[in-house]
């Protein structure tokens, strides 16, 4: 159900930003309990003007490989738990595609378990089918 | 007052596009009651490798023809209107441009009525003009 | 903390979508008491057959120069705030790069305080660091 809006620069090859969809799906999977296969990511490329970003907000050092990360999902989950969240995407990230930490931005909004349609017309979250 | 985000593959006519347009304007009209002209819509287009879509999730068999719709509105509707309004998306894709109600994605944004400005720098909707 | 969605027609200026991105940071800045330098904007640029828009909605006029604002936001500020953002914003828009009021939309979509991490994995807004 999470539905993920990735945005950064162009110029990433398609490997890498597979890395970043990968790491942000696994990351869901293990901290959000997301259902296998529940995985809905959309990416957009951008030209250097049309990405603006703070290089060093809160004392965080970003360069042009910010990716900002945009997580559509219900509101089911505690704080912990979203700070787990955090942590991981970080982390993976770092690993694969060998992002720094700090280029890692995320933001949450959160809606109701009745605010999807997965297909065929039907809120399956809240049906009895 | 939705702000409607379709995303897509790249490569349907822009007919095809408007029929989309079209029908979850329509949609919304007949089961949110949005006022008549209350129509602002994006779409944007991805290449294969920036779209990523779960192809069996719930048990629903999805196509390179899956269209994602996100609608911002206010939050005022209730499980059955929408449950009303994501039936009708679906049939009404379906039957222009021709989409299979499988590939017919649905999520709902909920917002306050006093976050809508639709011009002159007025919250509209909490204004006494 | 916003993190700012610009969509808009395709073939202004880089100057003129920098004017934007400016005025829109200034007024929360302003109004929202944003903290200096949190700026993260994301510009879409698009076609005119992915850009849809109601010409006179609610009676204002729109062109083809419409600007569609979405901000979101952690869920701190009154409504008396947000008027005060909705008319800075256009406002300053107005003055540069000299858009009309009337093409100034703007939508807020308001989160948790616990719903962003700036880098490092680390939920910022709710960290004892």
């Amino acid at each position: 159900m999470p539905l993920v809006r990735i945005d950064l620069r162009r110029g990433k090859s398609p490997a890498y930003r597979k890395a970043i969809c990968d790491g942000i799906y696994r990351a869901l999977r293990e901290t959000f309990s997301v259902p296998e296969d529940d995985r809905f990511i959309l990416v957009n490329e951008h030209d250097a003007d049309n990405f603006s970003y703070a290089p060093s907000y809160l004392g965080i050092s970003r360069t042009n490989d910010l990716v900002i990360i945009q997580v559509t999902v219900s509101d089911t989950r505690t704080v912990a738990r979203k700070k787990a969240l955090f942590a991981r995407v970080a982390s993976l990230l770092a690993q694969n595609p060998g992002m720094r930490e700090e280029d890692v931005f995320i933001n949450l909004v959160e809606v109701k378990k009745e605010n999807w349609s997965f297909g065929n017309g039907i809120a399956q979250y809240v049906e009895a089918n």
